[in-house]
């Protein structure tokens, strides 16, 4: 018997609320392929407000909402992008850009903070000199907040040189932003400024904003038009949209405001798991939702088992490698749900000694 | 003022009824992408289950079922894929197969009741004994209703004998069946029987069953694994997607009763149409829920001025070309805006004349 | 005991003149990739001026001419080539335009001169209206002579409309120009004013005017800046090629003279194998160095049959599906050549028949 | 006026030989598409042989040979290959494998001595239970002179417990062998023996042995099938290229055997160089025909500037990147030929300093 779910596997998990039920219950709607859905032109409209930018597209996916702004500005053929070697992109999105879209992906090291170094970004750009052997350099991309380096934060400062750096060669700039309401709550900086630099940025409202499907890109007038286009043909056109678009639009009125609150309980978790003997978590890192919990080698469990452990106790959880857990706060995990967490980590991870070491 | 909105732009046009709008309010919902979410879940199992074939997968639209289809058949690089040269994949799925997959298409032609002549599919398959110079043809497609051909139905055992040639050459059939229950409910056969003989079906839920969003593929157990993952590579994975079945689900039972009704009333306005000096509908080949309308050379109206004056009226639809306009029956379409769309029409084909003609 | 052999085959099975072995052996080179061979360089500017464009390529086939032409033309993602549905492009290729470079190909239906109904052509290009469903028309391509259709020739008024056409609608005009030299000998027509209209031209050195290997794309000099590239991208650079170029530029001094004749001695031939009971020849389209031979229906021969009971007298021939074969002269193929052709014709024929009908 | 010309940029400079012209000028050729040209039957017979692999295939180049192998090891969509940061295929193939083939590239460090981490490699190869978001990893590819490392040895021991990796985990092993015969020399390590391990080698003929034109890829008799086919598509299908092999069979027999020579003066140089005030060499990493030269940053020279002033005593060099030079020695190259590019280098390098520090 599972007493109790405590979901931590992502923030992807949350179910709509029920000012969200409502609004797709009532949404006004039309066909978004053949004109404009009303509840879709609202939240685009919104988004794009929001975002500083001239349009916003919704789109069913971020995997969608990142494929389509690389290939948008990758349209030309032998085109490359540079690219974080621990990015969402580069890693958990199938190689899309060059699966289906041809663009050859160019990797920098992401630092711990998820930064890449800037020398580095410069030197990767091709010099157009050796053009005959080299791919076009057409394209940078940030992702803000770094979900592998633990949902740390880019800074205005850094992402305006990057800005700076893809200017003054000629570059785009894409901001993977599927968390960047995060970054932007926990930087105190308005999400506006904060992609001042980007051509583009996408955006996931079925995280940490809570809405049950979707994400939204923002750019130029332009890079919507091409973007509207290639939805189309990689198949996100969707008919009466504007039911998931009136539940986003819910999700940013209730959930924008509860994104500090996460990050303070993520925070308290992390205090909590990082004394416990046989975890270890790098307290500095916990900058918003996200904590990596290392699973220590003398502890003897790995982290499959633990996750599976906390399974029995309603703790849902990823593993990530073999010593690796990651867990991600939403608003639906309570503070009362960190207590019971806690608890649980703390006779899972005795439970496994007693278990393995006696 | 416009008194009256009869919108036969397309069968993709409807509004969610009241019990749609109750079940997304209610739907069980889970991360579809981390797991399964229970409604999307039951929906693919009925779909299959009404399909005939092991498994099933829901995708945010018809393009992205027919996209998914043909690449998961054509997996190998150098594939060529036959379809008619009047079909919706050829003609309006912006060359996604060629420019996203890399799949080579090779066209038959379509006769006007949407058939491929099957001597000529069979001389298409290239001979492997020239591979050297050939792609490998892996795949045939047929549409079934045939849009571009008003709607016309592919019948069994026209079915069955392309699928026995495909099955001869080592090939694989996929049926683009957006509108697979029209052609089922016209032709009195079991939807499962009519396509028996095909590997792998998209079947549309926003059309004629007049659910909001969203196509389902069909197919075989191991197809329905590689899709999912193409799925997510085209960025269709979606989150809390059962807030979109819960309302297909509706869909599959308060409207597939409903298109024998759709085809009856187009047949009573193609009747109608046929009547009116100027116009022309081959009666004949209104089979479904679609009426091409010949503007006559005679009348002195093209195709889109009268589109335009009918608009006038609230009468929406779309022109085809200089002289032919496409009508689009669904079921919230009523006995009264047949005669209400008629009556327009003389209108506005009379008033066209003497505009011009006095 | 094969007394002499007779290849027929095709154009490209000369064998390198006395001349051309010279030139090669002597031929003065460098490293084409890292700068100009200059043996290279004297082909490509020769070219150029024949065929009255800015710049000249020199690739190692006429599928990589035509590759990279389609290609750079095409450079964006989406775009869709028009091209004729009995093209060497769209059929003895490996569909490498979509495999390799994701363009889309439509086709429209060849004549039997090779030609392309204009009307058709103008019909196919995608209206800019339908974008988001369309796929974007850039390039129209001809082929001059067009081998399938028996190696009939365009006129230099045709190609000129269908270059009207597409300056009018903004496309580009690529010409499979791999026999262009017969067309314009048999035309009497300067080959740089038949294909004036084209804003490229693919141009085989190894068919008709016998050099060892190779072919020549040529346009303007931004164009031709993009096929260097491509070519580098396909593997196509090659180093001290001016060996090659040596013997093009032997090839193109000995041996454009000689086209006239070997369209002379393909008329002679085709008279007399069309007085063979039981094959058939379309005297008028032989206008140039290929003829059809249509093995008719009560020979009881089957084409495959009739190439291997000439293969055992020395005479070799393609055949092209079950009842025709193709013919193709090159300077390699004398007066008696042809006389002892025809006679091996008249026995393999009769001994056919009398092997099958007594 | 140009004294005497010295030209290091590349093995790939070469002239042919005397002998090799007379090769050339006397081969036995025939259409190689259609059927087997002699002289490419022999050379391709030679090669696998020599490699110890079921067989051969002739191509342009060492970037075709590259590009073919790896898109027919990955020719299903979706495959990954595991490649080094600095690697030939990764940096200097014009990002094709991407562009045209759709494979998706993952990069591991290279080290200074051209190898990769084998723990990196392993840790690379995606875990297939995240299939839903990973690329497929079906090959790794090494280099072996690894050019960009000085054109160090990889050695058999190495290789082959890379290979074990690769079969560990199902994988395919690519050698980029373009110089392995320079490996294999300096290692004493019979060629076939040292890419045992491998499914497929990538050889040039036109580097350090001294062809005029062409690579060449060995594998197994499947693997050539399909890399013949694809090499149809690429363009890179020739017809009497018997021309050019019956030069790279000389080549062969020529210059293998002066491979360890080159080696020897390219020690001889280095050290030379490293004794120049404001040059640096690291000795140890000259192990074939590659020195890397270091122009020290007290020096006031750059390396554009270097290359220019010794282009005016006819020493040909290439610049890498602002303080690097590039040299490769080939049969060409004489011992006093390395006395006066040393007096050469000592003059420019004074004369450098002179002119800006005086």
């Amino acid at each position: 018997m599972v007493p109790r779910i405590v979901d931590l596997r992502s923030d992807t998990v949350t179910k709509p609320s029920e000012a969200m039920r409502a609004a797709m219950a009532s949404a006004e709607v039309d066909d978004d392929v053949l004109g404009r859905d009303p509840s879709c032109f609202r939240l685009e409209t919104e988004m794009a407000k929001i975002l500083g930018k001239e349009g916003a597209l919704f789109v069913p996916s971020g995997t969608m909402a990142n494929l389509i702004s690389v290939l948008v500005h990758c349209d030309i053929r032998g085109s490359e992008v540079i690219l974080g070697d621990n990015s969402h992109i580069h890693i958990y999105e199938n190689g899309g850009i060059a699966t289906l879209g041809g663009v050859h992906p160019t990797t920098v090291r992401n630092n711990e903070d998820g930064t890449m170094d800037i020398h580095l970004i410069e030197a990767a750009i091709r010099d157009p000199k050796g053009e005959l052997v080299y791919p076009t350099t057409r394209l940078i991309c940030l992702e803000n907040t770094h979900g592998n380096s633990g949902g740390r934060c880019l800074s205005v400062e850094y992402t305006d040189r990057v800005g700076e750096v893809a200017k003054k060669h000629g570059l785009k700039l894409h901001i993977d932003g599927a968390r960047i309401f995060n970054a932007s709550v926990a930087l105190g900086v308005p999400v506006d400024r904060l992609v001042q630099a980007a051509d583009s940025v996408s955006v996931c409202l079925s995280k940490g904003l809570g809405a049950p499907v979707g994400s939204v890109i923002v750019g130029s007038n332009n890079f919507i038009t091409k973007a509207r286009r290639l939805r189309k043909t990689l198949g996100g056109g969707m008919r009466q949209v504007g039911i998931l678009c009136a539940a986003a639009l819910v999700a940013l009125q209730e959930n924008v405001g509860k994104l500090q609150s996460d990050h303070n309980k993520a925070k308290l978790l992390a205090d909590g798991l990082n004394e416990i003997k046989g975890l270890r978590v790098d307290i500095s890192s916990v900058e918003t939702n996200i904590i990596y919990v290392e699973v220590e080698e003398g502890s003897r469990a790995t982290a499959a088992k633990l996750c599976k452990d906390l399974e029995d106790y309603g703790i849902l959880l990823m593993p990530m490698g073999s010593s690796r857990l990651r867990i991600v706060f939403h608003h639906q995990i309570s503070a009362s749900d960190v207590q019971y967490a806690l608890s649980c980590f703390q006779q899972a991870v005795n439970g496994v000694r007693n278990e393995n070491g006696n």
